[in-house]
């Protein structure tokens, strides 16, 4: 029995620890696949195509997007970012789980897209750890902080469009909270359909 | 924070071990409350009213029924059983999670009345498993037998009616797999708003 593998969309507000988290995922279940983002700014040393990501043109990237190619993408300081369709396809068709860990707007597009998809929105525990763990990332202005926070609060109200809402608090929990969805998720009845179909 | 309990509903085919998979449960989280049935049949020596079930006369029955005081109900043998809305009610506002193990008809009708419960349809491995298990009941004809196996076969078709389709095969996986579907039922986004309220 080949199951087609699951999507599963990683994404929170700046400070949740989605990237944290999801390198914690990769650890504890290394055959888990990491989606790769597409992009048009120039590759820095020692990046590898394919790999780091697939860089694209200009061009390429927006007859992507023209036909309908990518899940998602945005525009960062003049270069597009995004996530190809079609290497996803070929993981799941491939019966590989695969992850996206992308920003809360470019989840919430990926969910309009691919309805199958398992999409989970970290958060921090509460304000007062989601500010200091803004605060710890370095040595920047107050003002600078307070934009962020004021930006991670605004982010938090994309919660309601992801299918689950995981604490990032404690990474054990957190992944195996993550991990009991992506479990659990396989276990829906539309699911198990080709199961009892071949057992029964 | 006192949260509403969950509502769980336990069903499958005949031979699918849903009694056995309930005890295993309660063994495991003694907190779990249980749903008592009502019924018209008279108590047998040592039931009590409001443990084993609650013992009605046909009349309170079909008021209860006419009222949509019933969340499910059936007639057997000239008797009718079903499940109170007002216990399950009370469990859960109380916090606690319930758990309603009924036929597979029983369970559609749930669904249809508390949107919120978790419906959980429970399967035996695969045909030979489920036809051990109803041949390992006693000493029937084969004819009864067949009987079963030909019901339990037709019962199957209502797997899709539920959330989760879960293998009842080692007691152990089947029970933790009921319990992730529970706790994973508790990070579903619109069960997280009011943490999300609380919290920032």
């Amino acid at each position: 029995m080949n199951k087609k593998g699951s999507v599963i969309v990683i994404s929170g507000p700046s400070g949740s620890g989605k990237g944290t988290t999801v390198e914690a995922m990769l650890k504890e279940r290394p055959e888990l696949k990491l989606s790769i983002s597409a992009t048009t700014r120039a590759p820095r040393p020692g990046e590898v195509d394919g790999k780091n990501y697939f860089f694209l043109t200009k061009d390429e990237f927006e007859s992507k997007v023209k036909n309908g190619e990518m899940l998602e993408y945005a525009c960062y300081c003049g270069n597009y970012y995004g996530t190809p369709k079609d290497y996803v396809e070929r993981c799941t068709e491939n019966g590989d789980d695969i992850i996206l860990e992308i920003d809360v707007q470019g989840g919430a597009q990926v969910e309009k897209i691919i309805e199958d998809a398992v999409s989970i929105f970290l958060i921090p525990p509460n304000k007062e750890s989601l500010e200091k763990r803004l605060r710890g990332r370095g040595t920047e202005a107050e003002e600078v902080i307070l934009q962020r926070l004021e930006q991670a609060q605004q982010e938090l109200e994309y919660a309601p469009e992801y299918d689950y809402v995981v604490v990032c608090g404690e990474m054990s929990k957190c992944v195996s909270d993550i991990f009991s969805i992506i479990d659990t998720d396989k276990l829906k009845s539309k699911n198990m359909s080709e199961y009892i179909k071949e057992n029964f």
